[in-house]
C-alpha cells in the first residue's frame, strides 16, 4: 500500500519535490518499502497549480483539510514562517500525521511544542532542511553523536552573509557594496535585514544547540549581532593576523558544563582553520565533541534543489519509520541546561586603536585592560605619530569585561578612534 | 529491561567504548530508552582483562558461546580482520542479535553476505566506524541522501598517507623521509604497506561506492596503487599547477549511468578544492549529488576515543531500532550496476617530460596524443636547452588511453625522461 504524502507549499522547495517524487518513483520505493504518492498539495491561489506538470485535481487551498484527511500519511511543509506552518503541522500531528518541514523559524521560536506533540502522538517530525539546508548535519547530531558529548558547534549558516564577508575578503570592497553585488546576483533579497542583521542564522544557532546540548533554547535565546558594521578596516585587521572574517553561529557549553551559551556574530577566525576555507554561498558547521574529536559538515546551504534533497531525505527516514511502526521521541530527555547571558560567555577580543605615538600610551592602555582583569595576549604597534595603530588580542574573559574595557579604552583622551572591535575564535592551541 | 551488549575484542577501541558505556550510562539510556549493560567481553587471552576497570567476570575467550548467548541483545565486533571476526558475526547475525561493527576489511570483502544474513534474521548490521573513523558518513550517504542521486565520491581516507602527502607538500621532504617522521611520530606502521599501498583506502572505497551506488563492490574490484612513487618531483609540479597531490579514493558513476568505477591513486587536487585544506592525519569525503550538490564530511579518521564515539552512535541506533522492533534491510534493492575497468575510466593526466629543447619536439609529442585520440588542454615549457620541461595536461580521456599515450612518450627519443605522470580531477568548471 502507497504511503500518502499532502504537501504543504508549492514554491520553489515544494515543486522541487513533487517533482524528486515523480521523477525518481522507483528508487524511492525500493528505498522506502513501498511507494510515495502525492495525495494533495495546499497552495495560497489555484493559479499557481499550472504549468508543475502535476495533474490539477491534487491542488486545493484548503490546508487544514488535507493536513487532517485520513488516507494522508505523511506532511511535507515548506510555506515557511510561523502561521499558519504552526496550526498546520499541530493539526497534522494530533491525527497521527508523521511531519518533514524546512521551517527553521518555527522550529527556533517553538520547537519543543511541535516535539512534545509529536511525543504525544507517537509521529516523527524531521526537519533536516530548516538549518544548512542540503547538508546532512541534524540526523548525524541527533544520531551519530548519541553516545557523544559535543562542546562546541561553530557554523557558518547563511550564505548571504558568507558571500558578502567573502567578497569584502577577497575585494578590499565595503559592505554596502558587497550587499548590492549579492543582490545583483540574486544571493541577497531586496530586503537583506533577516541575514544581514543576523536573523536567519539565530533562528538556525537556536535549532544547533538544542539538538547539540538536549536542552530548550528558542531564537530569542540567541545572543545576535549582524554584519552591517564589519567594515573594510575590520577585514584588512583581520588579513594583518592571518585570520578572514566570518558571521558565525555558535553553541558553546560553559567550562563547568553548567549551562550553554548561544550565539550570532561576527568572527576573526585563523585562516587554517576548516571554516575560513567555506567560500561563496556555501554552509557548514564544525563541531567539536569530547570523543569524536573535530568534524566538519560543508555543502550548500540553500537553493531549491538542495533544500529539496534534505527533504526527500527525510520524507524516506519517516516514511520507513511509518512502515515499521516506530517513531524518534525527540525531545524526551532534556537535560535542562540554562542558556547564560552574553555577558558571561567567554570570549577573545582583538582591538585596533587609533593612538597618539607618544610615552605611556601602551601604559594606560594596558592599564585599561587590567581594571576589567582582562589579560592582554599579545600587541604590535602599526605606524607613527598621528597614523600610529595599536593593536591588541586578550586572552579570553567573560564577554562582559571585555566590552567594558572597550568602552573605557573609548573614554581614553590619547584614543582617537577605536577603529576595529572584533571577537576572535581559535584553532586547536593558539 | 536492559539490553545487554557483548563486545568482542577490548584493545583501544574496545576499552574506550567499554569506558564510555559506563561512563556515560544514564545519557546513553536517556537516548536509547532503557540502559545498556555490558554481558560479556571476548578476548584471546585473559590477562589482557586486567587493569581495566571492569569486572574481570564479564572477560571470556569464548567468544562464539558469548555472540550465542541468550541473553546477549546487541555484538560489538572491534577485533578487525577477516577470521573470526565474520564467523563470528554470522553467527550472531543467526542468533537474532544485531551487531555494531569497526571492521573495513570484513565489508570489503564480503559486505553482501553479512548484510544479506542480516536481512534474513530481521537483525541491523552498522558499520559507521569502518570508513574515516568518527566522521558521521556512511547513515547520512546511507539516510539524508536516500531520496538524492550520487554521481561522484571523492574520499581522503587514509591518515597515514594523507600525512605523509603533507609533509612532503609542507617541507618539499621526499617519500622515504616523510614515512620516517610518520613512523616516529605513530601516524604509520612499522610495516606501512596496507596504508602506502593503497589497501586501507581500497577496503574503504569498495564501501562508500556499495552505499552511493547501492551496487555490489568489492575490495578486489577497486583499481589500486599507493604513494611509494610519488615523488618530490610530482609534489612540485603539482605546486607550479595550483594543486596539491592527495591519495583519494575516487567512487564515480559513468556519464550514461550504467556502470561505476571505482579507484585508489594520487591526485593532483586544485589547491581551492574543499577537499586539498584536509591536513594531517585528518580525512573527509566529498560528495557530489544530483540534488544537494556538492557535500563535505571532515573529521578525525582513526584513534581510538573517535573510533569508539562511532560505534557508540551506530550502538544507540540499533539498541532503538531493537526496542521499536524495527531494523533496516541494508542491501534489500540493489541497482546491479556493474563496476567498470580502470581503463575505461574516464581521467585527465598531467605529464611532465623531461625533453631536449629543439624545434619540432611538441608536434612530435603533440602527434603522440592526436594518435591514442588525447585532446591536450593547456601545455607549458619549463627551461632551456638541456634543462627543458614540458608540461602537458590532457583533456578527459579514457585513462587506457592515456596511459598508452605516456607508454608512446617514453619511447620517443627526443624524451629524456617522463618526470612526472598524475591524475588531476577538477572542482567546478575547470
Amino acid at each position: 500500500m502507497a504511503l500518502k504524502v499532502a504537501l504543504l507549499g508549492c514554491g520553489v522547495v515544494g515543486s522541487e519535490v513533487v517533482r524528486l517524487i515523480n521523477d525518481q518513483s522507483s528508487e524511492l520505493a525500493a528505498r522506502v518499502g513501498t511507494s510515495l504518492e502525492i495525495g494533495g498539495i495546499a497552495v495560497r491561489r489555484l493559479g499557481r497549480a499550472r504549468g508543475t506538470g502535476v495533474d490539477p485535481a491534487l491542488f486545493t487551498t484548503d490546508a487544514m483539510g488535507l493536513v487532517t484527511r485520513p488516507d494522508i500519511d505523511l506532511v511535507v511543509e515548506v510555506i515557511g514562517g510561523i502561521e499558519p506552518a504552526r496550526s498546520l503541522i499541530l493539526a497534522a500531528i494530533k491525527s497521527g500525521k508523521s511531519v518533514v518541514t524546512a521551517n527553521k523559524a518555527l522550529l527556533a521560536e517553538d520547537g519543543a511544542t511541535i516535539h512534545a506533540a509529536a511525543r504525544d502522538a507517537g509521529v516523527d517530525v524531521y526537519y533536516e532542511a530548516s538549518v544548512a539546508g542540503a547538508i546532512p548535519l541534524l540526523r548525524p547530531l541527533r544520531d551519530s553523536l548519541a553516545g557523544d558529548r559535543v562542546h562546541r558547534v561553530l557554523g557558518i549558516v547563511n550564505g548571504t552573509t558568507n558571500y558578502i564577508l567573502d567578497r569584502m575578503d577577497s575585494r578590499g570592497a565595503g559592505f554596502a557594496e558587497s550587499l548590492e553585488e549579492a543582490q545583483s546576483l540574486g544571493y541577497a533579497e531586496a530586503d537583506p535585514t533577516a541575514d544581514v542583521e543576523g536573523f536567519d542564522a539565530a533562528a538556525k544557532a537556536a535549532i544547533l544547540a538544542r539538538l547539540a546540548f538536549h536542552t530548550r533554547v528558542t531564537a530569542a535565546d540567541v545572543h545576535r549581532e549582524g554584519i552591517t558594521e564589519v567594515s573594510a578596516a575590520d577585514i584588512a585587521s583581520a588579513k594583518a593576523m592571518g585570520c578572514v572574517v566570518k558571521l558565525l553561529a555558535i553553541c558553546q557549553r560553559s567550562a563547568d558544563g553548567t549551562s550553554v551559551g548561544v550565539r550570532v556574530h561576527p568572527v576573526m577566525l585563523p585562516r587554517r582553520h576548516p571554516l575560513a576555507t567555506v567560500n561563496e554561498a556555501y554552509n557548514a558547521v564544525f563541531v567539536e565533541a569530547e570523543s569524536a574529536g573535530r568534524l566538519m559538515f560543508y555543502g550548500a546551504g540553500a537553493g531549491g534543489a538542495p533544500t529539496a534533497s534534505a527533504v526527500l531525505g527525510d520524507l524516506v527516514a519517516v516514511a520507513r519509520n511509518r512502515l515499521a511502526g516506530t517513531h524518534v521521541a525527540e525531545g524526551a530527555h532534556d537535560t535542562g541546561l540554562p542558556v547564560h547571558p552574553m555577558g558571561e560567555t567567554v570570549t577573545r577580543y582583538h582591538v585596533a586603536l587609533d593612538v597618539a605615538d607618544r610615552p605611556g600610551v601602551l601604559a594606560r592602555v594596558a592599564d585599561v585592560f587590567a581594571g576589567h582583569g582582562v589579560s592582554i595576549r599579545n600587541v604590535r604597534q602599526e605606524g607613527f605619530g598621528d597614523d600610529a595603530q595599536l593593536v591588541l588580542v586578550s586572552h579570553r574573559a567573560p564577554d562582559a569585561a571585555l566590552a567594558r574595557t572597550v568602552e573605557d579604552l573609548r573614554g581614553l583622551d590619547m584614543v582617537r578612534a577605536v577603529a576595529s572591535v572584533m571577537r576572535v575564535e581559535s584553532f586547536g592551541q593558539d
